[in-house]
């Protein structure tokens, strides 16, 4: 079966194309600028040369159609007919409380991700773009959504609820919702697998550490605890994410500043983060090659996104009593060699004992990099979640079928 | 010499009269609705019968007026004259950056108090009047000033700094500050005696956890990192107050309900935290009665406070890479036995072993509550701030007097 994985943003749309036999990815691309002036169609074939294209494109539905024009592309195509696509699935950030895994797009879960445009007004209101312009380009095939959030709403209350008055959760469902659940949830089950362990029976922390970033506390195999909150805003310090602020700033600066609720969200969610802080970039790689360099303001930014990384893993240790597997994922958490040796070296507390040569190794495969007499297991686990999308749209159709 | 203690509210003020030849209280009391219809004294004299009286009291010089009048009363004073008073100590909230130990007053010091009415606009003006009350009834008694965030000026610039633009800081002076400063200081300092230790060779968490509660992290003798923030919102969930919250929901919040900057400051200082979760009350001896009588929103209030002390604990674990004392202080961490039991017993992955039988005891004296194998020493450590600022004021003036 082949699959299409989509994930739409406002002005853009990602897409790999999966062959579920052997989960190879056939092609994967982007179009960018959408609705903008001279929009670009960058395409990948895994076994072809990458090729670009400037194009007018005003909305998804054209975007979608130029993607399955480039997949059936008789130079760079990698199906001969967009009838081979068996079945599309998408990435939506926001699953608020409906959501707990992914679903087979119905008119039913249409209605309730348009619900949650609130929570996620600049994510939601695009993946919905997205499905309705996969419908409008191949109406007879099934859909399924994959959401940021699922994996998280196994937390308690305790920790999902905001100490606020209980009307804004009844009224706004304000509340703690978390996201990179699909990473979360895929690094700790793989790290489960690759250390031969029961899920069921581990304490562990995923810090998915990317250009956004959070960590996450899964006792049992279940999300008890994550960093992000009701938004992406809240925990870690991000590329350009302020993460955790004393909520009283949020007012001070606006009256001092007379900012509008937009503009201190732009400014908190925009401009700020590592990129406020080094005055030099959002970008982790640029981060350190600052602070090698003995660049004090670079030095600075990395030792605050350190710090609050190694917090976190020490609060969620707090609060399984223990934790026995640590993960790295994603961009920075998979390659920052450095950001891991920091975080590492000032937990031997808990009992971690690094392995600094195993840590250094580049890989595309799980791997440990604690030492043998390490009390707590540290991995790098490489996150895909366009192959976990692919997973769970394979899974859900099949299902569908029967 | 007698130093009399004041701590100036906007409407209310508290003072104490000590005896530094034994420091001995000989008297303390409360004025209260200052500047309101039928203001209140309240003066207990410790050896004798406590008075109240009915009277108007329009402002903070009226008010220290009439506290010196009762600290001379033929009945119920406690000293003949008040030249008796040699120093007046007064609590301040906020010192910003330009206090990091206590001062004497001076005019600098006073123009600089006033230039941190921004930093604390409830808090800083209350404590200029009853300075200024102070010099209009004794002119020549000297004054000191000791401040709830001087001790955290230690901290790092990691762990003092928020992660948005730098040119926040740098104008408005936003950053972490920390208060509960002079308890978090004492009781370290009293735990380290105890236990016959050199503070400079520990690694301490102290719990302050009364009305408004803040953790900290105390390396080495020195605060390294503290819950409180720029304001005291930040960090645990209190009576009254949020505590942590995604930044993002100040603003979503305040375009939903059409609030202002302060109606929203208002809603998280005045009725969040534990008032708002159980809807019964802020005060945790009436939640932990809900609790264990099984009333399920009083059973939730607690569960969060309990839950977030503890990852705070952990968090300072982390930041230290390790912990060997922890401390539990103030109204709630020194009296509620049920709190500390909850918190302590899922702590065992640091290699804490309570001694529960120890746990219930209740005492005016520091007293350990580990048990003689527990890795970390855990102790109740009673606080009190008036005798710190009773010592630090006796100590400047006496030094100033050389």
């Amino acid at each position: 079966m082949k699959i299409l994985v989509i994930n739409a943003g406002s002005s853009s749309l990602k897409y790999q194309l999966y062959d579920m036999t052997d989960e190879s990815v056939l092609a994967k691309g982007l179009v960018e600028r959408i609705g903008m002036d001279s929009s670009i169609v960058t395409h990948e074939p895994t076994d072809g040369q990458e090729v670009s294209e400037v194009s007018e494109i005003l909305e998804h539905t054209t975007a979608i159609r130029k993607v399955l024009e480039m997949l059936v592309h008789p130079q760079h195509g990698v199906i001969k007919s967009t009838d081979e696509i068996q079945a599309v699935g998408h990435r939506v950030v926001h699953g608020g409380e409906s959501f707990s895994k992914s679903s087979v797009v119905t008119p039913e879960a249409k209605s309730e991700i348009r619900r949650l445009f609130d929570l996620a007004p600049l994510h939601n209101p695009a993946h919905m773009s997205g499905i309705v312009a996969v419908e409008k380009n191949m109406p007879n095939v099934p859909q399924t959504v994959v959401f940021d959030t699922a994996f998280h709403q196994t937390m308690p209350e305790k920790a999902y609820l905001y100490a606020i008055p209980r009307v804004l959760y009844k009224k706004h469902k304000v509340r703690r919702y978390g996201f990179h659940g699909t990473s979360h949830n895929y690094v700790s089950a793989k790290a489960a697998e690759y250390l031969n362990r029961d899920i069921k029976d581990m304490k562990i922390i995923t810090c998915h550490i990317g250009n956004g970033g959070s960590v996450t506390a899964i006792l049992n195999g279940e999300s008890v605890d994550t960093s992000m909150g009701m938004t992406p805003l809240e925990g870690l310090m991000m590329g350009t994410r302020s993460g955790d602020l004393d909520p009283a700033i949020v007012p001070f600066v606006m009256n001092k500043e007379d900012l509008t609720v937009n503009e201190v969200n732009s400014m908190l969610n925009k401009h700020s983060g590592l990129q406020a802080i080094s005055g030099v970039s959002s970008d982790m790689r640029e981060i350190i090659d600052g602070m090698l360099a003995g660049e004090p303001n670079s030095t600075l930014a990395f030792d605050m996104y350190e710090y609050r990384i190694r917090k976190y893993i020490g609060a969620y240790a707090a609060a399984m009593n223990g934790v026995d597997t640590l993960i790295f994922t994603a961009g920075v958490g998979e390659n920052a060699v450095v950001l891991r040796e920091r975080v590492l070296e000032q937990l031997t507390f808990l009992g971690i004992e690094l392995d600094k040569e195993a840590n250094k190794v580049r890989s595309k495969q799980p791997r440990l990099i604690s030492t043998p007499n390490s009390k707590v297991q540290v991995l790098v686990v490489p996150t895909n979640e366009e192959l976990i999308i692919a997973r769970d749209t394979y899974r859900l159709v099949t299902e569908a079928a029967k």
